[in-house]
């Protein structure tokens, strides 16, 4: 991790270089601290000149923030509106992606504007995705105020909607100019919001980096408590160590499957709950079930869900399957996932913590579905205690 | 030009390469000649390879082609389906572009499906903007069947639907893998588009090649009855000039501006029309309007205007606007153009047959109302009898 000079308030600064196949303009700077948006304004002006500004945040983050950073941006001379849309997933759709859209559009936004999605990985998502279809193309500022945001969503260029065929499968690849957290921002956080962001950092330490994994697992306290130096060097890492396998692999044809450890059983479990387990809660149990799928498998080392289940337990994330979600309904769910390729179901799976399988050449694992309904059996709450 | 010497049937190839700021992957052939569908299936398995094809048509066109080209595909051993909507340009819009996708979606079309857009530039947009959105970008083929997407839209990389606010203002960058031009799909094509058509590729002369335009003027029965040899001429010339504006600039920050000379008057009389006006219609008058700003601007040679006015009369085309048209609105339209850049309205304005103005080094030109409006009235219908 670089320490930047030029921001005091930021204490850290990662350079994200998307793919060799991107051109070099792409890269952009994820910077982290507290107070960062105090610097806002002056790193617009610099990095992401233009001559008005769409804010874009769900009316929660809005009644927090959106007067705040409107007005520092109103104060250094920069032309701000805001647009605010109702909170929550379900709203992450192609509806409310047009209308906000008219509304820049009636608002006379043209292609000299920017576009700052200044909330979590929906409003990252949705606004992006604005940014990315409004006139072929804006630029986009992220400006996450939620773990998962700040770690995840906010870094490598996705954007995009949920149909009602499944999350995120409407979308588009834009990179961000810049990427600003405040850690600050964190406070206003629902604690199970917190606990869920972290449910993703556990999953890149247990992807690319044992001791970061092992430093997560010893830090419970003070990343519950958010100390401001646990959370710096948090974000910082996992968004190396997210940067670096993206900037290996834009697209997703290779090594950026390891990302998706979790997400393959923690995407249908989501799907199953309807949304009502938060998607860091859903990863964490595809964390778990993907495990045991991989020890099954003899891929993974045996003892690894286990690691993984005391981790997650000590966040106090969930790391059983619901007793009454239908394990072939959850098998029907991963086929409908991107991931699914050709009819075949691919996981990315570990080979220990810290390691990602490079299974057949693309770090994907076709998984037949008795071995995954074995696993998802083996990890439902009730059946835990019994099975351990 | 470069004549290919693979595909026999195709006599001409143009590949173009995206800006320099794009990697060589994204560069592609054009490929042109009759019978050019005939080669499809072996193309497609060549360049792009996918475990199965949307084949996605307008009903006019799928009615002609659908049966035919699906046929062709599923005879080599390509798994296609068809997905078509209903003809015209009120059909580019978000709600046939979110009915497309959710029917691949119900059809469980995965990532490593491709699309191919079948007819003119409504399906390359609304496909284009399908495979561009669809699971964040899928491989696109273009199959144009118009002149019009022979020569222009097929080509550069834009994809995009209308809104209520106006047309392609929504939309995505997305080169495609492959355009194939199949001449002998024009013979179905109404003699008005032929015509409309047409009106772009004098464009092109008129941008950047004064050779090219005396010899389209000097063409008119040849190209009006559709010879074989003067089309891949036309198509392939036309393509050629697009293609080296495009490669110079993929995102029209300067040199691809200079294509849209006739657009910016175009535009505002082609939405003021409904869309009675054919697109390559109306930008013929566009051109007229604004080779005459031009003239009165001292930007633009005197007399270019009447040169432009009476090769499109030679092709039947219209070169005044409509008598009912008022100049405000028409002038209202302009401003909500993309081009429209904090409020001024910028124009592409020639110097010459053959020569855009670089402008202001931008290859953009502000013009103040009055000036737009004096040649708006000069060029109305019934006016120009006295002005002349």
């Amino acid at each position: 991790m670089q320490h930047s000079n030029t921001p005091p308030v930021l204490n850290a600064r990662v350079t994200v270089s998307p793919t060799s196949a991107e051109p070099e303009s792409h890269r952009y700077d994820v910077l982290i601290g507290p107070r960062g948006l105090d610097e806002l304004p002056r790193l617009l002006k610099d990095l992401v000149p233009a001559s008005r500004y769409a804010l874009i945040s769900d009316r929660n983050v809005a009644s927090l923030y959106g007067a705040h950073v409107a007005g520092l941006m109103a104060d250094a001379g920069l032309v701000v509106d805001r647009f605010d849309f109702p909170a929550g997933e379900a709203n992450k759709n192609r509806e409310v992606w047009s209308d906000l859209s008219d509304r820049m559009l009636d608002a006379r936004y043209g292609r000299d504007s920017a576009v700052l999605a200044l909330g979590g990985g929906v409003t990252g998502d949705l606004a992006g995705f604005v940014a990315a279809t409004y006139m072929r193309g804006l630029p986009l500022v992220q400006l996450p105020t939620t773990v998962l945001a700040m770690i995840d969503s906010s870094v490598g260029g996705k954007t995009g909607v949920d149909t009602p065929g499944g999350k995120n499968l409407i979308g588009a690849f834009l990179q961000p100019r810049l990427v600003l957290a405040d850690t600050d921002t964190l406070r206003t956080l629902p604690e199970a919001e917190i606990r869920a962001g972290l449910a993703e950092a556990i999953k890149h330490g247990a992807i690319a980096d044992r001791d970061y994994f092992e430093w997560i697992a010893g830090s419970v306290e003070l990343l519950l408590g958010l100390d401001p130096a646990a959370l710096v060097r948090l974000i910082g890492r996992s968004v190396e160590i997210k940067a670096g396998v993206v900037g290996a692999d834009e697209r997703e044809h290779g090594l950026r499957k390891t990302l998706n450890f979790g997400h393959t059983i923690g995407h249908a479990i989501e799907a199953q709950s309807r949304f009502s387990l938060l998607h860091g809660e859903a990863i964490a149990i595809g964390m778990v079930v993907e495990a045991e799928i991989g020890e099954a498998l003899g891929v993974t080392a045996s003892g690894t869900a286990e690691r993984i289940r005391q981790t997650l337990t000590a966040f106090g994330l969930p790391v059983a399957v619901p007793a009454d979600f239908a394990t072939t309904a959850t098998l029907d769910l991963t086929r409908a996932d991107k991931k699914a390729r050709a009819g075949r179901v691919e996981y990315a799976l570990l080979e220990d913590i810290g390691v990602t399988s490079p299974g057949t050449g693309a770090y994907g694992i076709a998984v037949d579905d008795e071995t995954a309904a074995e696993a998802l059996v083996r990890c439902r709450r009730g059946a835990a205690e019994v099975s351990r």
